[in-house]
Formats: C-alpha cells, structure tokens, sequence
C-alpha cells in the first residue's frame, strides 16, 4: 500500500491534504510577489501582477486568470483592514505524486498572506550595516521563483552578523543585489546599480529608485560594483518593496561615508515616498 | 488583522494549519532523500543516511536525529509491504511566518513516502533518449535540496520531447550530469563522468555504478564530458536510485552506437545489479 509519513505518523496516501504533496515543497515549482500598501493604497500593483504574469509565462504555469489574482489580492486586503500592509502572494503549479514532470492537467495552488509592514524607523534613520555572501542562486534569477535556499542562506549569514541584509557576489567577484534587495551606490554625481540581466531581478523598486535618482539630479549607470567599488563609494543604499530605500552605513568591515545617511540617499528617499502618495 | 487566503478563502492566520508556513513551501528550505528496495531489502540505506546527514549540515538544519530517520524510513517501509519500493523523503527547517532569516528554535518538518517503483523493463531493454538543456541550478548541487525548478524545467522540457531524461550543459559547454540522474559515456576501454565538485550531486548511484564499471574491466576517467564528446562516444548511460543503470542510445539528434545498449553498458548494469542482491 502506498503510504507517507507526516512527523512521525503513517498515513494511507489517499487520506494525506493535496497541500503535502505540492509541487512548491517538493521543487519550489512556483512563483510569487510581495507588495506593500501606504497609508491604505497598495503601491505598483499593476506592476506587480504584470512581473507575476512573466514569471508564471517564464515557468510556464498557465490558466491562472490575472483579473481574479488582483481581486483576490484587494479582497483580502480589505479584509485585513492594515493600512500599512505587506502583501505576500505564491502560486504553485499544482499538486500531485511526486515527479520531475508535472501533469498537464494540474490546478495551480493560490496563498496569500496580509501582515503589517515592521517598522523601519530606525533603519531609516540610521541606516543599515550589510555584508558580503557568494551568490550561489540559480542562472535565472529574472524569474521570481521560490528556490530561495541561496537568498535564505545569505540573509541568515548577515543576521548572524548583525547585518541587516546580504550583499550577493558573483564568481567574478560582481555585486549582482541583495539577497531581498536591490542594491545601489552613490559615486560622485552618479548613481550606480547593476544592469538587466538573467542575474538579478527586475526589481519594480529598483526603476522607482532609478526614477527617483534621476529625479534629484543623479545620473544612472547601470553597470555591476566591484566589492572594492561598493566599500569606497559615497553613499550605499539598497532598495526593496517593504523598507523602499535604507542607507547602507557599514559595507562588510568598511564604514560608509561618515556613519550615517548620506544626503542623496535622503533626497532620494524623500523622493521615493512621494510616489508612494 | 493578519490573514490568509488559501485558493479562494480567506483565514485568519492563527487557523492556518502550520504546513502552509513550511519553509519548504516559501524557500525550498529543506533536504531530502530518494531511496529504493530491491526484492524487500533497502539498497544502501546507510549511505543514504550519511548523505542526508551531510546535506543537513550544509544548510545548517541542525537537532535531526539520523537513528529516528532510519526507524521512520523501516517503520514506513515495512508498513507499506512493497517489495520493490521507493522510499521519497525530506526534511525542512519548520514552520514561521515568512522570514528569509530563519528562527532558531524551530522543529523541522518530516514527510516521506513509499510507493512502488515504476516498471522501466522497455527503458532497461530498449536504451532510452535523452535531450540536453542548460544547466541553470544553484552552485551547490552538492547539496540535496529542495531547490530543484531548474530540474523541473529540464526534465519536463525533455518529456515534450518524448525523451527519458535531461542531460545538463552548463556555460562552458561541459555536461554537469542528469536532471535527475549522473551521466557516463563508454569512450574506448574507459568510463567517462564529470568529476565531483560543487556542480554535481555526490550521487550514490554513481559511486556504484563506476564500481561495476571498474569491476568490468574499464578504466574510471573522472572528467567532464563536452556535449560533442558525449554525443561521438560508443556508449552512453545515465544511473540513478529507481532505474539504477539505464543505456542511452540518442542524444539530442544523434544516434549511440547501434541505437540499442551497448556491451559495456549491459555488462555494467548486470554487475551494478550484483550488489543489490
């Protein structure tokens, strides 16, 4: 007879909930979002859906309606009733017996969950320290999948360091981002973040702190940091959708400018927020 | 309030059952185990052990038990009555609300599976053919984790070619091994397979099946084949648990040898098939 083990507990296969035998814990065979509100208004939803959907595209999960994943997701955040809510969404491929090969026929699986922002006053204030990881993901790094292990491993690393996020670096010794991050450096009057590419995500609060850069007089070079660029540069900050831009003030052991927010990153957060409204 | 939708249904989170807050589910962050039974009796249980143990530790799940690992996998085993069985298991780190940094005090999660292994006489007596696809994995295939979408791709992608499995080629145009299995080419008197690194799994199977190849009298090369080397060799074959050893006869649009398996590779299988007695 077929059966599984939960814990320690035999069970007939037949009688074990579809949600064990998921292709997302199986193979992380799924793909997801995050999405922050301010002040009640859900920020780039629209430009989130449209990366879900080239995700999904990009593994090849289809049938699953956009439409009904939006008014899902403002259900449920009108239901939670947090105005300053993170907004976490994965859609797996399905379940079934365990295979490589998944069916055709299979049925996506929705989750969803709506929580408060944590609040990032003092990382706002004070900027954050980070340290260096390797970047051992995946080529594909432009799919928002949940093969996480490598970002997971990174980021505990730099908690268990004090840090508050993880910086990526690639064999050639590149900064690609942060482990739940996008990651940017000021030189000079410019601002610099790596380029496009199958390495990093197209982070959507990346191109509103490109814009916002721009916006307050930086120019933008798109082109990878050397981790002995990164140290001697300006101002560090990084980028992501629940903390928007936090100063970067200690880069591995070296310190960042003098300690604190530099004033780009201030002008730049300043002007972050503003499309937020 | 937090909430969470499952499908189309809201919860509160606290009535969420905690396996949707697997880590496994939200990271792949978990390792696991694949195992098989011949004729009642476990084919190198304990080399299975030691390798879990191994990849465990590598993603620092620490707290695990092997001796309760092994009683779970005989109790399950002996409960499910399947002579010829394959014995899935994983483990992940637990269950917290979603947090790249991992609590410490979590209690990891176990679930495995017995079920019979799938026939594959046709693919034993006829060879199988196999497609190549970018080997686009994490840098520590190493490690037997949960992280396996690049896998799923591979493996699906050669399906819809109506081929038996995925060979992988990274950047540099060198086989790594199989989506799910190590790859051999037969090239004169030697037995050729990548060598062990961080790119490839220290698969048991192939520990056996370059013993059976050195037993029969082939010279071991430990060496990475090109995909024009893999496809110009007399003999090809791929070794994993459930099929042990498995002649190739097409690689992508090329024919092996006569396109049925090969002396070597049918000498290789019969000893290989020795040590499971």
């Amino acid at each position: 007879m077929q059966i599984a083990m939960i814990q320690d507990k035999i069970v007939p296969v037949n009688e074990v909930e579809p949600v064990y035998f998921d292709r997302g814990m199986f193979f992380g065979d799924g793909v997801y979002e995050v999405m922050r509100s301010y002040d009640g208004k859900i920020f780039a939803l629209e430009e989130h859906l449209q990366r879900f959907a080239g995700s999904l595209s990009s593994i090849k999960i289809s049938g699953v309606d956009i439409d009904l994943i939006r008014s899902r997701i403002l259900k449920a955040f009108d239901a939670a009733g947090i105005a300053n809510a993170k907004i976490y969404f994965h859609i797996t491929r399905g379940s079934q017996p365990r295979d490589r090969v998944w069916n055709a026929d299979l049925q996506p699986n929705f989750f969803l969950t709506v929580s408060a922002v944590a609040d990032n006053t003092e990382e706002k204030t004070q900027g954050i320290t980070v340290s260096t990881f390797p970047d051992w993901r995946w080529k594909r790094c432009d799919i928002k999948s949940l093969n996480l292990l490598a970002n997971v491993l990174a980021s505990t690393d730099a908690a268990s360091k004090g840090c508050g996020e993880a910086i990526l670096v690639d064999g050639a010794g590149l900064i690609t981002e942060g482990a739940g991050s996008a990651f940017f450096a000021v030189r000079g009057q410019t601002l610099q973040t790596a380029p496009l590419s199958a390495n990093i995500l197209p982070s959507i609060t990346r191109e509103f702190a490109i814009k916002a850069g721009r916006n307050i007089g930086l120019e933008i070079v798109e082109k990878s940091l050397t981790v002995e660029q990164a140290a001697d540069s300006d101002e560090l900050l990084v980028a992501s959708t629940t903390q928007d831009t936090v100063a970067v003030v200690r880069f591995d052991d070296k310190v960042i400018g003098d300690g604190k927010p530099g004033r780009y990153t201030k002008l730049l957060t300043r002007e972050f927020l503003s499309f937020t409204v």
